[in-house]
């Protein structure tokens, strides 16, 4: 079969003696017809006289709709759903670690530091450290259930003052988020709003939802929760897996809904039931962003984590070497793909949310069980699982992939920590021009900007060879990291400027900060330096790019990322060429709005071009 | 210009008059060319690698999804979109109620009855009637926003029993509403969900919501906020435009937002203002659903309700009789035609939720506006508006369009007080033959099932033929009532034992319970029928037709039917075609599952003839 290209060559190495497995990889190959009115945004599909598209000759739908209607209104509903999922997730979380503060399951407050600082932050006054995980969690899901026109509370909390005075004065300060999602598909019904302007403020609100609550609370919750990320040396790659111990991979965002079992799989007793069936124990195999999440907080779970294997689009091939023995879906990226594969190799899938419900998949729903039951359940399964198929299916997998020395654990608070409890370091070496700038190149993978991994990996060559430090977050860094460019020695290919800050300090230009999530990690990284040098985060040499982003969630990350000010370069246009109206608001306009501006640039060199100039640019505006 | 086809054949003879003003009805023409893959609904535009489309060769999307995924997501979002869509609507209905109880605005409640029925079914004791009114509201509120694992409370108190259990059974009661929509939107988001059974159940899920709520609880509670519906004589089409009022168009289906407008445009100090200008007072023409529900409580509106010009597909040719001086849009449907159509007339538009905003409306926003302002600023656009127009815009109202006799004013409670109190006597002609049975003929109009209100007034007149009494609400009514089939007359198109059963008791053998909500107004028939005849709604020789359904809304109002388990019709397939697990479930298996069926026919005498069928088998199915 023929397939698309990876920038990880050994993965197509894999994939290639994998003929009679059919994966994404293949599926590129035959969806290769693109419908155009798709790709543009300008076809809808809202009522019964539809579908209808815009042509020159027909510039309007039955209805009346626009081009710009029609564009704004799907780009409106993407990011509102993806914004959802964003929200669905720390939802969860805050609802996880309030159950950790009443006792539920047995659980530990991992990050009892991290707990008073966010208590800080909200204001709450409390000792007891359980009473004060309720209460936290309880702010956040007061916010997020207020009705949409109370404004939530925690966001003047959570940004930076500039910031949520330029929201204000945009009147795009959410309210009660979960409504806020709710009124926006409303709004993109049938028949309903027409206004290409007031959807796109619109997006700009949601993405202040996503950003301050599905972003950066998330990760806080789960620093809470699971462990602060530190600084170590981790595997990475199919290397990771381990056939001796029996293998979960778990593939979703929602990490604070397997707390309980990372723990338990460890204890002697369920260790015990894995010896017994001739396995060493019990191993979580890394995976989308459940993985990049666990390698962040790799440090407190030593025992459990085998180690990150791959991306998204990583896991079809992870499966076909057979020594994935349960897989756990609790929420996206839990591609379609993996279920014919998984009936292939004959891996067992369960799912905890069943937002996430496979087709192929056990239902077991987490919130009607208590956790201790869950866990029970997951690891019965996993067991039972191991003893049906070991017999009966071949395992392959490829040990020359992937890298021993990857750093990780890189978040907001470990990177300071790393240069000194304080950001001057970091800012003297941009202020001396050792590092030029910095890019956060984030976000998914996907299949289609020049194959899989292949834009970002090129993209963040050309950037780091031109000085530019690069911080990643998402399906992008599973890809990075599985081409080394996490590694140490990745240095050498960083301009001499870069290379050398990257030598003395024992760090690859490339920094690993985990799951998409963590998105809000950088987005916290570019807030604190804001705030050192007494300017604006518009005003930063700070660039974003999501040159392969794929979801509904990446585009409400984006979302984010424009209000913030920053720029933000895609190497596909999200569905939007079809209109002038929002075209022009969001590749120009939007500079004078809120300082951000989007940037769709197919070609490498041109994108890192532009982001090098808007980088210079910055350096020039801030006297540097 | 060619155009398509309406069965109101003056309202064509006009259109054509007016070959410069582009309406929907040309736009049908340029749209002719229809996308197959949006129409089976194996389309997806969820990721970057899309747009992929299912076809023999390329059976799965690049991530996997089959057409059974990718049918049953684009499905379920639809219907949960339509389902925010009326929850929306109920929760500003439940807000506006409960101000009227703290006394914003000076507001009168105009139905303490309803309101005392209300709070009996509430388990409500309260003797106030302000606080009454709060209580209730709250309750309502309550439930909209609970989290999606805890079950809304009036579900059970609004719902006949035996469905009640069947939806226990089948784990379909819905959690708080506000939260099922926006989990239905994380699920059919990228790489979430892939199962097409799930999906469907949570249809049936927003369907019990979407009924309960948005339906049953909208008219319930508007009828407490403007008065119950009482059964009138009213006239209808372009004939009730009077070109010596200022005339307002409200478009939308958030009628209590203008409760108060209502009521101040016939005071004195306001009719002055008018009068002050050489007009003789303002006038509420009435168009799409917000006519519709005006019409239906016009007892209480006579001086300033002009009557019910048209529905949807209507309002184009509305402003073109140059005789409309401001559109306000407090929802959809305001199709986005009209907007050029209001600029070429020079009509004002305004928009008081930002849902509805329209590209070329001011907005104020009924959120954060006292309503006795909310009234004054519309009342002065008003007042600008027909100062600015009126000389130099051609009035050109056709006043041979439309009918004296519409019987109007049917709902649950006034259809059984003109029964004597009790429905026997209705019983009675169902169970002596005299009615063969009873057919909801509802939901919108489109363009596309053999033109405007074409299929609806086809399949309404065959069914009356055969002695089928046809119930009618939403759009479908506004063409029912336009061509005469609501007017007294229309009995001498009924066979001849319906013909009989009208001509003695003076009504039309299509009664008119007004606008789409009211949908739930023919449920809640539906069920004391039911209960009186003590069977399950499955049971009664009943069924419905959206033969014309047009919105997301329509299919969130067929989900309520499928799970009330009634046979429902649809003249185009709400873009389901592609997958053959979805149209089984829903063509065959439902039957077993809720007792529902979906029934796609474009023909109309098969259609007719499948539904008598229906009907028949259940007359022998309780032995009448």
């Amino acid at each position: 079969m023929s397939m698309c290209q990876s920038a990880d060559c050994k993965l197509c190495e894999f994939l290639s003696t994998k003929e009679d497995v059919e994966t994404s990889f293949n599926r590129v190959e035959t969806q290769k017809a693109k419908c155009k009115f798709g790709k543009e945004g300008i076809c809808c599909k809202l009522c019964s006289n539809g579908p209808c598209k815009i042509t020159p000759k027909s510039p309007r739908g039955v209805c009346g709709a626009d081009a710009d209607t029609i564009v704004a209104r799907n780009f409106l509903r993407a990011i509102a759903a993806g914004s959802a999922c964003y929200l669905h997730v720390v939802e969860n979380t805050a609802r996880n670690l309030k159950n950790i503060g009443e006792g539920k399951g047995n659980l530990k407050i991992k990050s009892p530091e991290t707990l008073d600082k966010i208590a800080e932050i909200f204001d709450i006054k409390e000792n007891d450290i359980n009473q004060k995980a309720i209460k936290v969690a309880d702010e956040v899901l007061k916010d997020l259930y207020k009705p949409r026109f109370e404004k939530m509370e925690l966001v003047k909390k959570l940004s930076y003052t500039p910031r949520f005075k330029r929201w204000e004065e945009l009147n795009i300060l959410p309210g009660g988020a979960k409504s806020e999602v709710f009124d926006a598909i409303v709004k993109t019904s049938t028949n309903l709003n027409s206004d290409p302007i007031d959807m796109l403020l619109n997006s700009l609100s949601l993405g202040v939802a996503t950003g301050v609550y599905g972003l950066m609370l998330t990760n806080l919750l789960n620093d809470v929760i699971l462990g602060a990320p530190k600084i170590r040396q981790a595997k990475v790659g199919f290397k990771v897996i381990d056939a001796n111990y029996i293998n979960i991979m778990v593939t979703g965002h929602q990490h604070s809904d397997i707390s309980h079992l990372q723990d338990r799989l460890i204890d002697k007793d369920i260790k015990d039931k894995a010896i017994a069936l001739g396995a060493k124990g019990f191993r979580l195999v890394g995976c989308t962003c459940v993985g990049q999440d666990l390698q962040l907080r790799g440090e407190h779970y030593t025992e459990v984590f085998s180690g990150h294997a791959g991306n998204n689009y990583t896991s079809e091939a992870v499966l076909a070497t057979g020594g994935i023995d349960l897989i756990v879906s609790e929420f996206n990226c839990t591609i379609p793909g993996l279920e014919p594969v998984a009936e292939r190799f004959n891996v067992k899938m369960l799912c905890i949310d069943d937002v996430a419900k496979k087709k192929t998949a056990d239902f077991i729903d987490f919130n009607t069980i208590n956790i201790e039951d869950l866990s029970e359940r997951i690891i019965n399964e996993a067991l039972e699982s191991y003893k049906n198929r070991r017999n009966s299916v071949t395992i392959d997998i490829p040990k020359d992939h992937g890298h021993d020395d990857v750093i990780t654990g890189v978040s907001e608070g470990s990177l300071k920590e790393f240069l000194g409890g304080n950001w001057k370091p970091l800012i003297d070496l941009i202020a001396q021009g050792k590092i030029k700038g910095i890019a956060g190149v984030v976000g998914c993978s996907n299949l289609t900007a020049k194959g899989h991994d292949v834009f970002t990996v090129e993209l963040t060559k050309e950037l780091i060879k031109r000085d530019i430090l690069v911080l990643s977050a998402g399906c992008s860094s599973g890809g990075l990291e599985n081409v080394g460019l996490m590694s140490p020695g990745a240095a050498e290919l960083a301009g001499d400027n870069l290379k050398a800050v990257c030598k003395s300090l024992g760090i690859p230009p490339v920094l690993n900060f985990g799951p998409c999530l963590a998105i809000g990690r950088l987005e916290m990284v570019a807030t604190e330096l804001a705030e050192n040098l007494r300017i604006d985060i518009p005003e930063l040499p700070l660039v974003l790019s999501a040159p392969q982003w794929l979801e509904e969630q990446a585009l409400a990350d984006a979302a984010f990322g424009l209000s913030l000010g920053l720029p933000l370069h895609v190497a596909i246009s999200p569905f939007i060429d079809g209109s002038e109206v929002v075209t022009k608001v969001l590749k120009e306009d939007l500079v004078n709005i809120t300082g951000g501006r989007l940037i769709v640039e197919e070609d490498v060199i041109k994108a890192a071009d532009e982001l090098e100039k808007i980088i210079k640019n910055r350096r020039i505006g801030i006297n540097i």
